[in-house]
């Protein structure tokens, strides 16, 4: 048996046997962007608080989300598997595996990934959970803001979905 | 040119052109333990402050650091190469890539990696910047807290190195 597939115990953990989340709390209008996007809660499962860590998957043509900002929040992704190209307020970048990116709390720069190859990429992406966070979408009518550690989503006039 | 040796600008990242870290804060005594341990911020050099991305790499019989936890601060390890030995209360365990662990605040359960392999070992550490930070070492006599974001390592009496 190879050393990655052997059975890890807590603090340990083989990401293979993390369950994959693939919904996601947009409003309606906005699901189906995201629909092959899986994410694995890694941080969650070891019993991490301060800080969310995801092994997310991104199948062919989905976005890691809707281009996006946080107030309080940073966000850091690293490329393990494939190519993302990286739409931000500078352009468009393509990702490959070992490249990083991260997106500074109160930058206004609209930032997502997304999948144009013909295979899946895979990537780690880290956000800490530092209270009272609000963002919002440059490129469409939505904002959300954080209440109870949810996203709660409105419009851009505070009028909810 | 592939697309991982293009040039990228911020917010992305190419690691290859962050330096390496390869000094150690630890009391003289304790050095030698990680000397051949190199760290790349890559967190740091992209404007995140909430929490720290380290890239590290390990030489052959390098230790990411003494055995130790932290009483507010969460940490995480995802390896990208090579084979770590991963030692905690739970005994000794063989995280090769693709495999993670994790440190929650607060639970005392010294651990640290080290690389008993004849190849370099590289990993991605995460950890959040909470202040009043503080934590132990069960193996040696050394306690750490921290004072305006620095570590201040002491004995275990409190009495200073």
């Amino acid at each position: 048996m190879s050393v990655e597939k052997q059975a890890l115990v807590l603090p340990a953990l083989n990401p293979e046997t993390v369950a994959a989340r693939t919904s996601s709390a947009y409003p309606e209008a906005f699901k189906a962007l995201v629909a092959g996007r899986s994410k694995q809660a890694l941080g969650d499962v070891l019993g991490l608080k301060n800080f969310g860590v995801n092994l997310v998957k991104l199948a062919p043509g989905a976005y890691s989300s809707l281009r996006h900002w946080h107030r309080r929040q940073d966000e850091f992704v690293y490329v393990l598997e494939g190519e993302l190209t990286l739409i931000t307020d500078t352009g468009e970048q393509i990702l490959g595996p070992g490249m990083a990116a991260g997106f500074p709390a109160g930058k206004p720069d609209g930032h997502h990934l997304i999948n144009r190859s013909q295979a899946i990429a895979m990537y780690l992406e880290v956000g800490d959970r530092l209270p009272g966070d609000s963002g919002s979408y440059p490129d469409v009518d939505l904002a959300f803001e954080q209440s109870s550690g949810k996203a709660v989503f409105t419009h851009k006039d505070g009028s909810p979905y």
